[in-house]
């Protein structure tokens, strides 16, 4: 079966800055789905912020096994309902690949619960990627490291939780390193942070970057992703215990009753 | 120097139920402070729900070490801001201490990014907490396992993230396991979560538990707690730059620019 | 391509206990074979204690993407040489899952670096293992938790480093709680830690159990498992560097020399 | 109370190598003391390989409680029993820091059951270590970052275990990232693997160093440091469980008796 990768871009840059239409005349997100269709076990999709709920109705994400996710200039354009809709089909299963920018993107903002920021500078000096856990699924067919020539600078501290792995770390020529890949699970959903894809270079024309999605999409696929209400919180009524037990001292509940939130 | 503990309770129970009241007279906030101000180096204030700000001014919170929360039937109640007040100090380094119900409150799951589900059964069961990680600050003076004849239960799975560490696990007669004691750490804020604390049962005058709780303290006690800004995102200007770079390539950005969000 | 599956077994107690003998009158491995070669993805062979080199030869192990590994009351027969060939199989990408009383098993104390010890108690008590991971891949297709009617006791503390994630934990009817299955990464190499198993009951005739098996190896195959040399600890030649450096200072060591261990 | 700690040193290439002896006359572990001896709340202590028992008998680790260790040319020649008892020490709740070339030192691979390989080059370049974990007790009273001018370069993969945290990236001049500061628990004892420190140039007269070795020291201290028995794995008789059982089914164990190891 094949993985349902959908591509969420802002779309900003590439229709009011020249620079970067020039680069990416279709989009970023279009450019990322031929990335991505490059591999046989991805179909990928696009969705923007422009569309009706930027493309994310529940319809849509229901049918979402990976969403990748780019956004810079408009963050404070998403509409918190649909962030809320993105985060729980994240409970749910459905993988998140939080890319560049996107570090301050409501829904990884939520999913992290810290601040996710950083010191930045916009130089087009180099950065190489390193390779801190080798064979990592998500780095599979990489070399040691990989560089790109032109990129923009993120450095540490990088205001996230601890993850459960670091994939890739960074350095910039201008003196600064960066965790620019990072993995986490929230509920069911597999999380992929990774920092390359600023939208003045043609980062995503690189074939290293275009690796690393797929195997991304790959690794963040959870087959399972049906965890149906993830926020709820049955009650277990006595007489239906696993163990045998029997009702003694005070009660504020009634059997079977909702618990308060 | 004493350690500046602020125990922040809902008391909502308390006042309108006539079984807790019984318990706790005087609120279960009264109750906690008395524990921790048994340890000389522990300074225990309180706050509830009703007042002012929920008694948590920036000015309170800017004074406080460590916060302790306790909530169950008003989590809808506490204010946005308020939240994001709590939610920015743990970021700068105080220290949260979610108690039993808390893990359904407002700033937990704001800094958890998951649902916080759980199952319950209030039965008066027996809870049988474990330490697995012995010898770890929270456990300090502590058994291999400890008691509580008349617990409500908590079942697995739990909806949190992977934590830093397990240090309790409970038992439930009613055939339950659940992770009672996990720490986290959110910018630079240490978390602990400690899952006893039903309303129903004098858990509160309970010396093992009071133990945990001084331990707890001194365990997520940041004496760095001066993180001023944890969400600035600063430009690193070309001309600072650590070793000598040259901008090469397109800019979206002037130097100096403030960053987009 | 079909995973290739090794089942590692000390076969003593099948030979020499009576209980143990009627129950796996070909032994524990022969029957762990059958439950994972109901998968058409994996194929299972095995390997004992008493064959030349305990049949874990180095060509058999670079046949191996994932070893399972059972004993109990011979793991001072099993050959240090034969350990650390194991164990840099594992560093290399070959998965390893080892299983029950293999908690005290040289491989798996030597890729902890920690005691691994626990209490234990045989008293053909109820387990019921509970997932604390929903939709793990180790836990597919099994409900919120399983039962073993009888089973031996282990209890926490389990001696072992904070895992990459918990994803079951076993409730006791006598009352104890335990780390029942924990994933773990040596360097290429995925380790799974599964506490059921005892050779006094028919624990590998649970359907359950088959199910976890089999989930386990394809979650610990790791298609990479090629790094060569995971002790080599490569000089980089000043010429060499990738940027531009002189060498300044003094120095120990000639260019592109071995370094000392 | 005062921290015992102790800086157990190789001691060889500042007795045969004109540079390392011009630097440290009496020792790198004598230099390391008198910066440990400027926090009152540390006592500092020396042993060397070349003392009876390396200068680790039972009774010096009894009463240290973290232990610092530098080793390179002679790893080798560290005997295997004092091995066992330094890592015994450390489940028991000594704490460990590993400094430079101590990565390939038999206590740290045995504890970390890794290859903890890495890349390296000798060319005196600049080193900056970047803080990524702000306000962590490790880095108390540093910048965002500190550089050492004269450094040898170690590069990622560093072949370790997923950290509890990463405290410390490194950059390099030549163009390699290396996680310089990592936190891990083992039993119950804390450590710490700490990378600046080699022998060619004055590391351990850095005012920097010297702030991280006595944070080091104060967060790997664990005044719980009394687990007598780490590999203890006690049998719990039935008519001792703590929830009244009765035995059911097969057994190969009597009553009390010792498991096998």
């Amino acid at each position: 079966m094949s993985i349902r990768a959908l591509i969420w871009n802002e779309y900003v840059h590439e229709r009011e800055n020249p620079v970067v239409a020039k680069i990416y005349p279709e989009g970023m997100h279009r450019q990322i789905a031929k990335l991505l269709g490059a591999d046989p076990e991805i179909t990928a999709s696009t969705a923007t912020l422009q569309e009706p709920e930027h493309g994310l109705t529940q319809k849509v994400l229901d049918e979402t096994d990976v969403l990748l996710w780019w956004g810079h200039a408009r963050h404070g354009d998403v509409a918190g309902e649909v962030v809320e809709r993105v985060v729980n089909r994240v409970w749910q299963g459905m993988g998140l690949i939080v890319l560049h920018s996107g570090h301050f993107s409501k829904p990884f903002k939520r999913l992290m619960g810290t601040s996710c920021a950083l010191k930045w500078r916009e130089a087009g000096e180099r950065e190489r990627v390193w390779v801190v856990n080798p064979k990592h699924p998500i780095a599979e067919g990489l070399g040691e490291h990989f560089e790109l020539e032109n990129a923009e600078m993120y450095g540490e501290p990088f205001g996230v939780p601890e993850p459960l792995e670091t994939v890739f770390i960074s350095w910039f020529q201008g003196g600064e390193v960066f965790r620019s890949g990072l993995t986490y699970r929230r509920g069911a959903g597999n999380i992929f942070y990774f920092r390359p894809g600023h939208e003045a270079y043609p980062i995503y024309f690189n074939d290293d970057v275009a690796r690393v999605l797929r195997n991304a999409v790959r690794w963040a696929y959870n087959p399972q992703a049906d965890l149906r209400d993830p926020t709820e919180a049955p009650n277990v009524p006595v007489d239906k215990a696993l163990e045998p037990i029997k009702i003694r001292g005070a009660r504020l509940h009634a059997d079977g009753e909702e618990g308060l939130r």
